[in-house]
This record gives C-alpha cells, sequence and structure tokens, in this order.
C-alpha cells in the first residue's frame, strides 16, 4: 500500500455518487485515504478514489470486506440495511453516523417521532394505513413512503381519495409504511446544517434559503436572505439538538419549512447535503471536510462563510458533453466555480453544480443561474 | 472507462509528487481526467489519481503510452528529456508547456540568454569551465549547474579557488555545464506567478514575498508586505513578458531578488511552483486549476487573493505520523487550512504546507509557522 495509508487513518465510504467524489477533494488535501464501495464501475467516485471496489452494499460481507482495516465506515447515501450497520457496530467497527441514528434519515416515522419527544415543532403528521385513515387525517395532505423515497419520489401530493391509489399501490406492492403530514403553506424553505464529532464538538453553518424544483434541490443561497434572526437561532439550536439527542456524527442537514411563525422539520439527512454545496467555495470549512473531521473524531473546522453571499444552483440535466460548456462559462465569469460530477447528462440528472460568491446577492444569482442552465442547454444561442 | 472520461479531455501528468497530487482536486472538482506516469509505486499522486501507470519518464514508449488518447501532457517536474518531448510534440500531441519553452526552465544558461535577450534584469554571470575563468568572473559569486538542481543542490556559494573544488567535481563527473552568478545582496525575495493559455489569454497572481531556508521555500506572504508598486508591476510585467515571449503554456513562476532598485530574475519553474501553494486557500481559482484551465486552453479564473493575507508554511520533516498532529493543530486553529501529501516523513523532506489567511498579518505567520512547526515535531511540549 502507499506510506500515506500505513500513518493515516482510512476512511470506508459505502456510495459511489457525488457526495463521496466531493468528499475525495479534502481527503486528498489532507492526507486521508478513502475506501470506497460503489455500485457499479465508472461511477462518479470511482474515477478520483483509487482504492475502491465494486459491490452490493445490502451484502454484508462485501461492507466488512470495505471496512477490513479502515478507522471508520461512513455513507454516501442512506439505503445501507440498518442491521448491518448493527453487526458492524458488533464487530467493533466505528460506524459514523451509527445505525441507531441514521434510522432517524432512513424512516421518516421514526425521525417524526423523535422530532415529537423533542418537542421541535413539525407537519402534523401520522401513519395511514388505508384511505379512510387519510381522510380521517384530513385532506389535502402530503403523503410519503416512510423509507426509500428521494428527490421528489415517494411523495404525493393528494386532495382527494382518489389521488391516494399510487401512494397505496406502492404500499401494497413494497410492503413500506405511509406517512400522511400535513401539507404546510410556507414561506420557504430553509436548510440548517451542523457538524457533529463522536466527542460531542458540533458546528453550525449559517442558515440557508433552499428552492427545489419537481422536489429536487435547485438553487441554494447563503445565508438566507432577510432572515428573521429569531428564526435563524431557532433553526441552528433545533439542528444542534437533534444532532446530540440522536448521537449524529457527521454532518446532518435538516430541512425546514419557514413560516411567519417561526420553521418547522422537514426532513433529516445525515450526510453531505446538496444544501451545503455552497460551502466548497464559500466557507472557511466546506461540508465535505467537516463530514470527515466529524467521522474521524478531528476538531471541526470553522463554519462561517468567506463571502457575504454564496449562491448554489444545480445543474439538471445537459445533453453531450458537459465539457463543452466550460469555454462560455469560463470566459463571462472567471470567478465562477464549477464543480461537474463525472456523469453522464440525462433530462433532470443532477450532473454538477456551480458556486458564485461576492458582495452582491443579484449578481452572483445571474451568475449562477446563468452558467447552470448554460451547462443544461437551457440557453441556446441566447447565452450573451 | 468511466463516463466521464468519454466525453471529457484527459489530462496526462507525468511525475507523482505533490504538484500532480494537488491537481487532482481541481481536476475532481471540474470532472477532468487525469492520467498519471509516476515514477514508483505508492508516490504521492498515486494514492489520488486512479488512473496511473508506473514507469520511466525518460522512456519514450513510456511516455507515448501514458499520452495515448490524452487531449494534453503536462509536468510534475522539469526532468523529462526535452528531445523526449519534441518527439511527442512531432507526434500531434499537445505538450504544454512545450519544448521549446520548458528549456528554459531545464537548463539555466539557456535561461539566462533568454532573459538577457529580453533586456529583462538579472544577475550578471556567465558560464566557467575552470577555477581560472571563476576568478576572471571575480570572487565571490555563485556557482550553479545549469541542469539538474533543485532546492538548493547544484548550488555553491564561493569565495575563493579552494571552494570551487565541489562544482567541477560535479561537471567533471556528470558532463553538466557550470554557471557563475554575481552574488546579489538582495533585501528580500520575490516570486511573480502567472498562468498563460495557448491562446495568449494570461493571468497574473499577486507578487509574493518569499523566506527560503538552506535553500528551500519555507514560508511565503501573499501579498508581499510593503511592497513598492512599481516593484510589483515590474515583477508582474516581467513576468507576463517572459510567458508570452517563450510561447509558456501553464503556470509560470519567476522568482526574484528585490533590492532598492527594483528586481532581477532568480530563477524560472514552467509547472505549479511551492510559492503558488497560498492560492489554494487565499486566491478565487488556485494555481493548480489554472494550470489545468491553461493546458486545455480553457478560459483562466481570476488570479485574486479572497483575503487581505495569506501566509503559506512548508511542513520540512517531522517524525511518525503526520496524522497525529491534527487533534491540537486543527482544534488550536478552526480557520487553519491543512494539506498533507501522503509522504513518509524524514528530516527536511517536504511532507505538507499550512495556509492561514486573515485581516493580520502577524495572526497569519503566527497561526502557520506554528502549525507547521508542530506537524514538523520542532515544538514538543511547549506547543501551547
Amino acid at each position: 500500500m502507499s506510506p500515506g495509508s500505513e500513518t493515516s487513518p482510512t476512511v470506508a465510504v459505502v456510495g459511489g455518487g457525488q457526495l463521496a467524489r466531493m468528499l475525495a477533494e479534502p481527503a486528498a488535501a489532507m492526507g486521508i485515504p478513502l475506501r470506497l464501495l460503489a455500485e457499479a464501475p465508472g461511477m462518479s467516485a470511482n474515477q478520483v478514489i483509487p482504492d475502491h471496489l465494486v459491490g452490493d452494499y445490502t451484502d454484508l460481507p462485501t461492507l466488512r470486506e470495505v471496512v477490513a482495516g479502515a478507522r471508520v465506515i461512513t455513507f454516501d447515501h442512506e439505503h445501507v440495511p440498518n442491521d448491518h450497520l448493527h453487526a458492524l457496530a458488533a464487530d467493533g467497527i466505528a460506524v459514523r453516523p451509527g445505525p441507531a441514528a441514521l434510522v432517524h434519515a432512513q424512516d421518516k416515522l421514526v425521525m417524526r417521532a423523535a422530532v415529537d419527544r423533542l418537542g421541535i415543532p413539525q407537519p402534523r403528521h401520522r401513519e395511514v394505513s388505508s384511505v379512510d385513515d387519510v381522510a380521517d387525517f384530513g385532506f389535502p395532505c402530503v403523503l410519503k413512503t416512510a423509507r426509500g423515497g428521494y428527490d421528489g419520489k415517494g411523495v404525493w401530493f393528494v386532495g382527494t381519495p382518489d389521488e391516494c391509489g399510487p401512494a397505496f399501490a406502492v404500499a401494497a406492492q413494497t410492503g413500506v409504511r405511509i406517512l400522511a403530514e400535513e401539507r404546510i403553506d410556507f414561506d420557504r424553505e430553509l436548510s440548517a446544517l451542523v457538524a457533529r464529532s463522536p466527542s460531542g464538538q458540533a458546528a453550525a453553518y449559517p442558515v440557508v434559503q433552499s428552492t427545489q424544483r419537481d422536489g429536487i434541490c435547485a438553487e441554494v443561497v447563503a445565508p438566507a436572505p432577510g432572515l428573521d434572526p429569531a428564526h435563524a437561532a431557532q433553526a441552528q439550536e433545533l439542528a444542534l439538538r437533534i444532532a446530540r439527542d440522536l448521537d449524529v456524527t457527521g454532518i446532518l442537514a435538516v430541512e425546514l419549512f419557514e413560516t411567519a411563525d417561526g420553521v418547522l422539520v422537514n426532513e433529516l439527512a445525515m450526510r453531505p447535503h446538496n444544501t451545503g454545496h455552497w460551502t466548497q467555495d464559500g466557507a472557511v470549512t466546506s461540508q465535505f471536510e467537516n463530514h470527515l473531521r466529524a467521522v474521524l473524531d478531528l476538531p471541526l473546522g470553522s463554519p462561517l462563510a468567506r463571502a457575504p453571499w454564496t449562491v448554489m444552483v444545480n445543474i439538471l440535466g445537459g445533453t453531450g458533453s458537459l465539457y463543452d460548456g466550460y469555454p462560455h462559462a469560463l470566459a463571462r465569469d472567471p470567478r465562477l466555480r464549477v464543480h461537474l460530477y463525472g456523469k453522464e447528462p440525462r433530462p433532470g440528472r443532477k450532473v454538477g453544480h456551480v458556486n458564485a460568491y461576492g458582495d452582491d446577492l443579484q449578481d452572483c444569482l445571474e451568475r449562477a443561474r446563468h452558467a447552470a442552465a448554460w451547462f443544461a442547454g437551457d440557453l441556446g444561442d441566447e447565452s450573451e
């Protein structure tokens, strides 16, 4: 093995997506070896992590193979079976976040119960197993699968009994449980990101505004413009409290609804999160570096912003080679920061993002939106 | 191969050292595949670049193997034989920097002649082939091998004929030519870094102050404190002029002596340079990203500083595991930026560097010097 790996702790990472890929940048900088378990050959993270194997993360022996000799195991996604994580922990492996924490990012019913127990505001909710249950809960509402949903999948906005069919069809087919949630008339969505280490140190990033399109994060503004300081403090405090109470290690993202009365918890994620990609260019320490530091129980880096404003816009879709977008995008904006994931563009697929930071919010918005639309092929010849 | 490599241009990089390793970070971010030719297994860059082969960069077939299918070839060091680079160029490969430029970073006699031709100030110099030639040139002076020297190797400060022995012994043994240079009574050393693309676009970084210790770069302050604006302009202008005149592509570092009368050229390097490591955390676009952009003929990124001051201090030496330095260093300074190269520490060996940026120069100096000394094991128990 390499000289570095003899003296530095290896971090095992499950999942070959862009989050694992973006962990590789601070890992290289800090001299921390990564070992990757990817779902398939040629994935985003495989391209930049030499020590990788391709295998099935639902197979316990494969998980044991990837953690052999590693200091800790962490994740690009929430889909590793919780029982396997308990088995690894029983083997003496440091699993971070641990299975008892991670289940709250895997199962929305478990998460809702924990947030209720903590007395933290969230939408009214209950488990439903029939259309009658939903009618009893009250239309209109939102139906969600308790497990397995992401990026708008596994979510149905229902106003009538007829509209409940697809959700219960999925339930019947897969055995997944269904949650009904009150539809919140929110002003906007926010995200509170914190990093927390096994020693209990925590760092809270500035609260950001996120804009979803078709259930997918489209744009993030850091910090959230015009945010009531009381709401900002409430968001950071509840994120820190959830992280501590659930013993989260690594990054915790708390997606929130903001209303006139304050903030309500929408979702939890326990890994670097799309609403934290702005930190790569806009914060002293990126979420990816702080995730690595946290899972290794190293002191956390400052989460403070380096610029008054940072705007992140996802590149969704695109055709042909994204690389061909560079000449125009980089010539137009010498301060633009581009992140491409090495993924083949397909309609609606997250293939990269751009960050624009500066003193003027409107300027940052214009630069980031233009560049993301350009890479996605949504501008054509009208780009200038 | 990976999806990314089908649609993005591969950059072939010769040399497995830390400069190649640090190219991998922006390459991953930008979705640009790298293919590495390393001198040995387990080197610094091999650890973070999956697509690497181990081989001899003085062997033309090996060089041809690494460039097959790549868009361009570039370098971590200046030691690839110039004839081989001409051969690759004759094959139709984009060699950046090209051999006609690179020879000025390989041969000090060629470099001195070019700088004279451009009318740019530099130390008085001449080729010497005997002690009599040196006496004729005048003692005291500096003797340098025309080729192969680096980090203080191949340089002799001589005051008497007897002291010339080692230099001519090397010349007799290796056939290398020897250059005598006037010893400059400089106030300090500066470095002017520029990036230049094949299209002729160029970007000049702020001029920095560098401090050498035993011929090795120890510390860099960006920008050079109290620099006379006329000297700064002179340094940037001459670096841009050299880059254009020699048709440099990629990063050009011009190491300079500053005297009361202005600046004089000391050395040239045509690759990311130790005096540019501050740009990773202190500039809008790092020298590594701009090197990649330049060799791919993409528009260059802004070279401007992001903070009033950035201080870079090299980690030289150290014992045991550098990783063990993290708990203290990161806890003491949450804004510290650490870069470790995955190299086994040995006395005096460059194994990493730290960057500290901020509004107060003295604070940045103290933070960076403390952290570098801590990692190198030069503080012991007095660290706090």
